[in-house]
């Protein structure tokens, strides 16, 4: 039987003002996780979050991490961690969710129209502010989601496990091995029937999504030196052979125009499009226009769709950063530099192993070198690999999702995967080995890393009856599904 | 009849003492032009120099030659210019010599053994400071030879003209269009016969040379362009056509491992080898081993010095010095660049006509461009070029200089080009329309630009004999040389 939530909603949008005064006062606080400076504005912002949820009756501790790597004066900040109800009720199903409380950097000069760090709500609804949307809008949904059940008088479906980081927009320093150790027997989160993270996106503006997969990322550097110190191209051009003229050699190699990979077997590790898969994509609400609005010009790869959203999504792709080393200012230097470094990296997709792409990538830029007989040195090497992530969207967590997403949307929802990479995802699928689902609340010109960061104001109050309509639907959904 | 020099000599090394003397006070005057904050300090040392000449009855002008462009604040330093004997004697000849009185850039902290402005000799006669070699010993030379005249009682051999300026290393500010005025009839230059530029080295240590040749530069960039904004390797890699890969592919197209130029008609342009020029090459005293040790490496192109000295010299080489707008800094970023600009130059050489070499190098870089069938927009332009020059080293001016340094050093100089270029050499040639020879003070060695530059006092001693010398040989030369 479907859950009855019409009193809920009721309740939430009768709470809207204070839940975006709520908002407003998270806003206000400078959680930046990159700058020492904000260090205790970021702790600030976990004790406001703690204080939140311990007014409406939660169970909650704040963590200490430790101290930050490479910078032992620095504390990190601490994990903050939830249950709701205080005392688990052994009938119901436990949702252990994820968000974060810290922001990326902003300051008015960067090109804001409003003050970063206050919210400022203009005639369409759209919240303006640091945070609102990345990830303080969904976290507070949570909080929202308590109150409005206690308002409302009804009796929450689930037991709650929350997991809130402080330095997510800082590489989650302290974060893995905190969720690891957590989640063994005995330990706080390790009752979790699945989980549920809200930091990620809509695809467009006016379609939700359920999304089920990340691509993962292995990083290269390529390195060929030869001379002692950088030359003088008027005295040694044309007598010594220069590393940047064999590193643009083997960077060139390894991607075409179009986007295909080069390198030797690395097609052949990726799964198959079957012709279910292909057949999920024409129902995306995506256009070309979504695209080309999104780059700023009309360069994209595929004329269609389809192939795009494969492009992104479950197709491997190979982007060059940048070179370290060499002459990258503005003007003209003749310098011949005696060390560079090509970066670039590979989005990987099942099933690639991230070992076996490694030996591929060695092999091919060492047999492009060797064929430049070349007297100078290279050595590639992985800077650092995170893994891709695909769950099933069959689970019943995802099917208590679309339901909940029906319910408040009165559509369904897409179904997608992203081309980037959120790593706790994968930690959190690891630690607990249950089902991993990611809801987002925000809409794809939310600007979350850029300036004129927002959450419109329909996301945040209807995604607070979304989140809440899930874990009911998720606490009915048949187990085997 | 050869001029006797045996007094003239004598009375040098007799005032070897004051001489170093003069070069500690000079080089104890930090004259850097790149640095504002420093700019008192050039103008000081201009006028150090303008006292020392007129002390020895030198006519001397301090000449302004307007604002820095760009620096509306800031009054370029003077053009020194002198005439000696004061009053013009038109039964002899007329020598003009350049010279720089700034310096580069130096400090302590960049790993100076020594302080750097403050001379310091060492126990093997090396005088370490900024500025020793470069410029400021060989425009002390000019001082000592007219001193060493006087004190040795000998006629001077001929009416020497002096142009020293203070802004050589930063681009010589003002220069050019100041020599092309006072080279016109009834200028202060105007009656020159030949010219005569101590600004470069020796090719080794033990043997002298003057220099008839220098290689032009060319310095280009490629711009490639697509998204409006830098993109998130996540989000789009696999759907846009990105910049950075278009880059890497023309840019590797453009010279290989081995220093060939890969620009179709490049070849064509250069002067053909002669037989009679290819046999100079072998008595250069070069050795391979100066090649290893001046590039701290064994990654030469060639195996002999023959080949290595044509190729520095005679043939043009590219260089690929970069790229700007892409990731340059250590670590991982995972960023698509949405335009990059690569920059890479020529080093040109006769019979290459710079407009032709641009011609060649867009139509290259276009035809490798459209073979990409990208989206992108690439743009391929000059920065800025210099042309190459070659002088006759028949002319009386270089026999001149040959017969000086055997009288001073008992050794016929080498012959030699220079892979780099001095761009005032060829306004010299073209405001004057007369011969210019370059006439090093300095060797391989003394690290001009580097930390812990130095001169040697032989080559100071020496070479002020070098000087002076000179002027009696060009005094007597037969015209039709």
């Amino acid at each position: 039987m479907a859950p009855q939530l019409q009193e809920y909603y009721k309740t939430v949008d009768s709470l809207a003002e204070p839940f975006i005064e709520r908002l407003r006062q998270a806003v206000a606080i400078p959680s930046i996780s990159a700058d020492e400076a904000r260090r205790q504005d970021v702790v600030k912002m976990g004790m406001f979050l703690k204080e939140q949820l311990e007014s409406l009756g939660a169970h909650v501790e704040a963590r200490p991490l430790g101290k930050q790597p490479h910078k032992e004066h620095l504390e990190l900040p601490p994990a903050i961690v939830g249950r709701y109800p205080a005392k688990k009720d052994e009938s119901k199903r436990t949702i252990l969710v994820y968000g974060h409380y810290d922001v990326q950097p902003a300051d008015l000069s960067d090109g804001w129209a409003t003050e970063p760090f206050k919210l400022s709500v203009d005639d369409k609804g759209r919240m303006y502010g640091r945070g609102s949307t990345d990830d303080k809008g969904p976290v507070l949904g949570w909080v929202n989601v308590i109150e409005s059940h206690q308002k409302a008088g009804i009796d929450f479906p689930v037991n709650l496990l929350m997991c809130f980081e402080g330095m997510e927009e800082y590489g989650s320093e302290g974060l893995d091995d905190f969720i690891m150790a957590e989640c063994k027997p005995g330990k706080f989160f390790a009752e979790a029937d699945a989980v549920c993270i809200s930091d990620n996106y809509w695809l467009g503006t006016e379609k939700p999504c359920l999304t089920y997969g990340l691509r993962g990322c292995s990083y290269y550097s390529i390195e060929v030196s030869g001379p002692g110190q950088d030359l003088h191209s008027g005295v040694f051009g044309g007598t010594a052979q220069e590393p940047m003229t064999d590193l643009v050699r083997v960077m060139s190699s390894l991607v075409d125009t179009d986007g295909n990979i080069q390198i030797q077997g690395i097609k052949e590790l990726v799964a198959p499009l079957t012709k279910e898969e292909e057949s999920l994509y024409q129902d995306i609400a995506f256009t070309m226009d979504n695209l080309y609005e999104s780059l700023g010009s009309k360069t994209g790869i595929f004329p269609d769709k389809e192939r795009t959203l494969m492009g992104r999504w479950r197709y491997p792709s190979l982007s060059l950063h940048g070179v370290e080393g060499a002459f990258s200012q503005p003007g003209a230097k003749t310098v011949i530099p005696a060390k560079v470094t090509g970066k670039f990296s590979i989005r990987t997709v099942p099933d690639m192993e991230p070992p076996e792409v490694d030996k591929l990538v060695y092999t091919h830029c060492e047999k492009v070198f060797e064929q430049l007989n070349s007297k100078n040195t290279m050595k590639v090497y992985l800077q650092h690999a995170g893994k891709w992530w695909v769950a099933s969207p069959k689970h019943w967590n995802f099917t208590a999702a679309a339901k909940a997403v029906e319910d408040v949307w009165h559509v369904k929802p897409d179904l997608t995967r992203e081309g980037g990479s959120i790593p706790v995802t994968l930690t959190f699928e690891q630690a607990t080995g249950k089902n991993v689902l990611l809801l987002p609340m925000g809409s794809s010109t939310d600007a979350a890393h850029s300036i004129n960061e927002k959450l419109d104001r329909r996301n945040y109050i209807e995604g607070i009856k979304l989140l809440g309509a899930y874990l009911h639907y998720v606490a009915e959904e048949p187990m085997e599904g």
